[in-house]
């Protein structure tokens, strides 16, 4: 048993400074919770400058990365640098030097975390990311531990809290996606470059971690399906609470006869599902176990101190562990690496689901009709139709929402009717709809 | 490392059933995430011979507990008995043989925690009770491992499924409480003797359990305020949704200047609020940490196959300490227990918060200016009224919510106003609010 544990930090920016505020400010109720003390011992930044309202004793802030990887006294070396080349340099390096990992760095794990993985089980080492989906929310844990008594059957989730503002604003102010991408940027909730948020590419790798954990595969993040926001239009969130529904940016993952399917996309979901309440920064993530039946976590999914926290939770869970000689007791893969099969990742294409199609046609007789010619001529059954503003020869929206159909017959059927140009005007939008995303 | 975990069951009701069912069912998934099997060795009940639906290789059940605590090869007991006496000594024999524990049993874990937590340290063993609050939902390892940055600001949740299910029937039927009461037994919600889950005492334990980890403190059930359902009127629910809330069941938990506020009973909530979409048998769970702001955990509050989840997950989180040889390695009291200081429950008399009180009075000039004048008397300050139905000279209900006011002054104020016997006819009805149970 170590008498204290000896913290490294690499990385002061919002996360670092929201981890290193809890570990000084909260310095005595982990010390009880653990049985000794975590001492932040080094942090390492670029910029050793910047007042960060953070009091630290003198040393301990520097620039000195191998002064960090190389001292023998660290235990654990959080890494919240971000990006993929260095962080990844960093954990390896660290991990070779027996040290022990915690990260928020969602892309570097979704794209490589195979590698990290592996350089974990041979140095015997933990490696921490609880941060990385969900910010303060306990998600990984619930998936590795809380609900390992199930087979997963689903994961639904609001998995990106800039995206997930946007469309909030949309619906609540009736603005455009620009617009209200302008106002997240202005408010802090969406960064000056914001398109790992709106392309549904951060939703992805967090999708992609969790599929992992919940199936014990790897996922290649190339096959899974990923479509943004920016798409939406302020027209279709209108047409959508006509039907009883919001649209939302999901993550969805799904067992299906021993496949998975996994996409991330905008989604229509009806207005009294749980994650239909969860609005602005917030994710939230439902679970179907096949014992547990439907669990959801709800939290702020994003910000210096809930991230800060999922990255602390990880230091005292490796803490202890250290405590015991137990690391590597739950493997970062929540299976052992010899316990993981490769599970197929579902092709987009042998999707079905419900579909909302916007259809923008010259308003004249016959269109409808042309229209749903087309969709039955491909199987595509219609469960509902709104046609509104009518303004003879002009263009007008005309919805349709379908019964359940093929991906591959829906996209076919996109592509006859929208090279139907007597009638239609513009591509057709396509939102899918989740039924099952309570 | 052993090759096999070797389970004792005891007590084959509900919750044992869908536990046993789970093992069985689940049994591939369950040892390639601990790398070896679990295997369900024994189950022991009185009653051997009702068919509940599993497959079990003979010899496995039988009415022989001196069999099952004295088997060597049993490494974890899972104790699904109920009660206090039976159940406890089933535990504290299986711990002096050096046996882990999984429960369920949150009326024992509240009462005699204590004796339980200390045998545990004693004989270095684990004790898993995640199923004792929340059914499926992971709050009790949230509490200790994902939160266990932070600390707790507070915990409100909805922690009773029976009582939950009947007040959201009491609102969408329009019924009152003995009705959707009937109902819910009727539809197997609720047990012949619902006295536990109406009068609050089922999530009193819940909520004296989670206190208890929260803030590294033991705690006296006696010390913590308790009212149950049944003084609830349909009356008081619609009053409730003309003011935009709904009723709940409430178990609260806050730090208030070193000391905890800690209560059940009814509550008047925001209907907005993440809590108030929370209906039927769910339960839900809203945790404030100073890191993680607030998260909430969201699922099925009992049933056998939910509630066997969490005792499943228990099991192999014990399963993977034994592998490790990391048995206590978080402590089931969370803070070990020489790092655990008592703190103060705060007397009930010591809350602030804002009240809807219903006075039945008669309906004659200058009642309001009555019963005002003694609220005002005892600084009391009222936020609106409503006075409905006039009848002259007919008791009607007069409806009052305060501003903020102190749990003294308030019970002062009602003695009085229900002694003007003038004007009042009936006992007035009290329901606290929670301007912060989101």
């Amino acid at each position: 048993m170590k008498s204290q544990i000896n913290i490294g930090l690499v990385g002061l920016g919002t996360v670092g400074t929201g981890t290193a505020k809890i570990l000084l400010e909260n310095r005595d109720v982990i010390a009880r919770r653990v049985g000794v003390p975590l001492e932040l011992k080094r942090i390492v930044d670029l910029d050793v400058t910047t007042d960060r309202g953070l009091t630290l004793p003198s040393g301990v802030l520097s620039s000195d990365l191998p002064g960090l990887l190389n001292d023998p006294s660290i235990d654990i070396i959080i890494e919240l640098i971000g990006g993929y080349d260095t962080a990844k340099r960093v954990m390896l390096d660290a991990m070779a030097q027996g040290k022990h990992i915690v990260t928020a760095n969602k892309a570097l794990l979704a794209v490589h975390g195979e590698d990290v993985f592996a350089a974990a089980a041979r140095a015997g080492v933990d490696v921490g990311f609880e941060a990385s989906v969900g910010g303060g929310i306990p998600i990984i844990r619930s998936l590795t531990e809380g609900l390992a008594a199930n087979r997963c059957v689903s994961i639904v989730g609001i998995m990106n809290g800039t995206a997930n503002y946007i469309l909030t604003q949309m619906l609540k102010e009736n603005q455009e996606f620009e617009e209200s991408l302008a106002q997240a940027q202005a408010a802090g909730y969406a960064e000056a470059d914001p398109t790992f948020d709106i392309q549904g590419i951060d939703s992805l790798h967090k999708l992609a971690i969790m599929v992992s954990l919940a199936y014990g595969t790897p996922v290649n993040v190339k096959d899974v399906f990923t479509e943004g926001i920016q798409k939406v239009t302020s027209l279709d969130i209108q047409y959508a609470s006509e039907f009883g529904m919001v649209v939302k940016l999901l993550g969805i993952a799904r067992l299906h006869e021993g496949a998975v399917e996994a996409r991330v996309h905008p989604t229509l979901i009806d207005n009294h599902s749980p994650l239909a309440q969860v609005n602005g920064v917030y994710n939230a993530i439902h679970v179907v176990g096949d014992a547990v039946g439907d669990v959801m976590l709800y939290g702020q999914g994003a910000g210096a101190l809930p991230t800060g926290s999922a990255v602390v939770s990880d230091v005292i869970d490796i803490a202890r562990n250290i405590q015991r000689q137990a690391s590597g007791r739950v493997p970062p893969t929540s299976f052992p690496l010899d316990q993981r099969t490769p599970i197929r990742i579902r092709p987009m294409e042998e999707l079905t689901t419900r579909y909302y199609l916007r259809c923008m046609v010259l308003d004249q007789p016959g269109v409808l009709s042309k229209i749903a010619g087309v969709l039955g001529h491909h199987g595509i059954s219609i469960m509902s139709v709104i046609q509104q503003g009518r303004q003879k020869g002009q263009t007008v929206p005309l919805i349709i929402m379908t019964h359940r159909a093929s991906e591959r017959s829906v996209q076919t059927a996109l592509q006859e009717i929208n090279q139907m140009s007597s009638v239609v005007s513009q591509p057709t939008t396509l939102i899918r709809v989740e039924d099952d995303g309570r």
